[in-house]
């Protein structure tokens, strides 16, 4: 990897000729770059940070390195597994033992089994709510969500319109807002049905995305998920602080614009999350219907929480960690000690409008806030962290929040055949293109294996 | 106005220093940049095209100019009705007199009144409809939406949902919907219930949008609404080719680098479409909340069609040339005959779903489907234009789409506070920061009124 200066003025420059250039060294483009590197490509890699990984990045805080974006891998993600041996990165399990913590109305609650302890009405609705959300996601195919039954009608409609049928109360939608922040950095008014049900459908049901055993939290990486895109990036050539301006098609070839450098290639993967493009000049423009749905696309809102502790004194209580409420601030909760026990710490998730608030205030009143919360579910001691860490990822400008893209109704109706499809020798790659675990470091792996087929098929044609 | 070639790659530039630098030559930004140098600032324009006038644009097509963009204004317009007639413009009004054609389903009717004549049942429903979003957009502040009684409720659902309410039928919701998609260009699943009642009471409700006698469409201006830019831009230093790139904020002062030149001054005006705001570079970046607002706006979709003829058959017919039709591709039409008379035309509109459609296809198949519309609506002589013009607002880079950008469900809740607000030397005009009839010509000059204001207040403090 070289660094180029951020230079202020971009100057004139010679063009590099390669056979692919991929646009952004987070996990999708960096795979993306090793298979077509693998496969005989040469490949460039432009990165408008001066670091890889994307939307995983990790740092050393207290007496370890800890994720402060995207961090677990779940057992149905086989890719992602299979990557984290293949790289000679080793994983543990999430620490589930103990009871959890629902917090409601101020009201604390302890509990076990997957569904905080509410009322047996309450229960039997959620369980309704989740039945019906189940049976309806099975008949969206994540790969073309428009061919649901229903399809336009449910795109038509927000996902806090299609719950309003099952009649949740308080502390039942606040469960349910918890999990939904969660997966989506938004909130149920944020997104269209449709693409919560394709989303959830993708990634294998909403108990799967929500859980830590057995779903999509189950196991972190020794030194971090990080480690990932950094030992991917080994022997690529990879530019960082080379933000992306331009994108230049002529009959043959794509020409790529950089602060500082200038690639010409036969073909582009476009890697960055896909609200981002629009901020990329294309030229000529890219096909109407296809920049309609990426101005419709827009980032969740995560503020992740790292809070460090001499002990893990909720251990000593019977309590795993794990935290669910809707009263917000922090709207779950892990245990996030390190692999060797020598860093005791919780991990939790301000998500949707709760991020968008915490956004607004200052430093210390933001980590006021955050202690308050940490302290309603696990006690005074939770309150004064020997470390504690906010990472915002809207105030990240080239993430522009986490974790994912995300649709509001009518999007996926007026384009979903733009979703991964390319375009006159560009490809798209990146989470949000994923037609399995859209949204997670699978999605990403999925994705870039994809968009590589792709260029290898139209390459060697 | 001085042209600045459209350089390939940015070269070393001095910096020109004026009082306030105005981003987009629409008519905001050359309003506001009218009022700021009367006041005494030394003010320069940006433009990204190579013309003024941002979404108002004329050409010389047959025997007269027409405006293949924003071309109407209403007597409730009154800042606009005035700088017409400062500028030494003249009106004239919009050709009503005789029959209007409703199709549905492919049947085709004609009808007088404001409502095509439905059965007494539909009526009932269409008029019980109107009236309930007539009742509710009036407890729907345009300044501030969210303090609207049930804000939220109404911010988390689409106007599809809203609709859904009042069990219109298929002709019924035609009708609707025609009219919904000419107003905004999109659909009533794209569009927050919230954000739809806000725009309606900032326009003065629906009836008043759709209508041309004492509506927003009841009169034009001899030569163009075009001309009213033009003019305006008489005098004022714009220059052209110069799209903004990069947005620099010190503690004093804000530089802004565009191709081929780079401007300081006191306090800059970002007068562009609010959606097309985030592919600017912000050095800092953007508030988060405000970034997040913006990254959710996107534009309707508008094509905008002109049919030239040799004689206004339709009126020797008795038909006033108006079409209401939910069937598309065509949603509706006015006679657009030059004010002379010596050039007979219609004008109409391809929006939302079907400008999407449309956009997808070959030019040659966009006009046959265009023609066809046309003879179903107006006969076999309708089919047959002497020249007909389809003008794609969704590709044109700078413009994104048309007439307007668009909220769908929970924006307006996470950031309404950010709609027009200034934040540190930055302030925002365009019609979607106006503050009444926001989309229209009208609300372009409201927002340059507010945003010239703003900047003289904080200027000479």
């Amino acid at each position: 990897m070289t660094r180029t200066p951020s230079g202020t003025l971009p100057r004139m420059l010679e063009t590099e000729d390669v056979d692919v250039v991929v646009v952004g060294a987070g996990l999708a483009g960096l795979r993306c770059a090793r298979l077509l590197e693998d496969a005989g490509s040469r490949v460039c890699v432009l990165e408008a940070r001066d670091r890889v990984g994307g939307r995983t990045y990790a740092a050393q805080v207290g007496a370890s390195t800890f994720d402060l974006g995207g961090q677990w891998i779940g057992p149905a993600q086989r890719r992602v597994t299979r990557l984290v041996a293949e790289l000679g990165l080793e994983t543990f399990p999430t620490f589930t033992e103990g009871r959890k913590v629902f917090v409601s109305g101020g009201r604390r609650r302890t509990y076990g089994g997957e569904i905080p302890n509410l009322s047996v009405l309450q229960l039997l609705r959620m369980q309704l709510a989740l039945t019906a959300l189940e049976r309806r996601r099975r008949h969206v195919p994540p790969t073309d969500p428009m061919r649901a039954p229903d399809a336009e009608a449910l795109d038509a409609m927000t996902l806090e319109t299609l719950r309003a049928r099952y009649r949740l109360d308080a502390p039942t939608r606040g469960a349910m807002d918890a999990a939904l922040r969660t997966i989506f950095g938004a909130e149920a008014s944020d997104l269209s049905a449709l693409f919560f049900l394709a989303y959830l459908n993708a990634g294998g049901g909403l108990l799967a995305l929500a859980g830590a055993r057995g779903g999509a939290q189950e196991a972190r990486i020794v030194g971090g998920a990080h480690s990932i895109a950094r030992r991917l990036a080994e022997g690529l050539d990879v530019r960082l602080s080379a933000p992306v301006r331009r994108v230049v098609r002529t009959k043959g070839s794509v020409e790529i614009e950089a602060d500082g450098l200038r690639v010409r290639a036969r073909r582009a993967v476009l890697a960055i999350p896909a609200p981002l493009l629009p901020r990329l000049r294309f030229e000529p423009a890219l096909e109407a219907p296809r920049a309609s749905l990426l101005a419709r696309g827009f980032m969740g809102a995560t503020t992740k929480v790292l809070a460090l502790y001499d002990e893990p004194f909720w251990r000593a209580e019977g309590l795993s960690g794990e935290l669910v409420t809707g009263d917000g601030p922090i709207s779950v909760t892990f245990d996030n000690t390190s692999h060797d026990g020598a860093q005791p710490a919780l991990v939790g998730f301000v998500v949707g409008r709760h991020a968008r608030e915490l956004s607004a205030l200052s430093k210390e009143a933001a980590e006021a806030r955050v202690r308050g919360a940490l302290a309603r579910a696990f006690g005074r001691r939770a309150a004064t962290p020997s470390a504690l860490v906010l990472h915002d990822w809207s105030a990240e400008t080239y993430s522009g929040g986490c974790p994912v893209g995300l649709y509001g109704p009518g999007a996926l109706t007026s384009g979903s055949a733009h979703l991964r499809a390319p375009e006159h020798l560009l490809h798209f790659a990146g989470t949000e293109t994923a037609r399995e675990h859209t949204g997670y470091l699978e999605g990403a792996l999925e994705s870039a294996e994809r968009a590589a087929a792709e260029v290898l098929a139209a390459t060697r044609a």
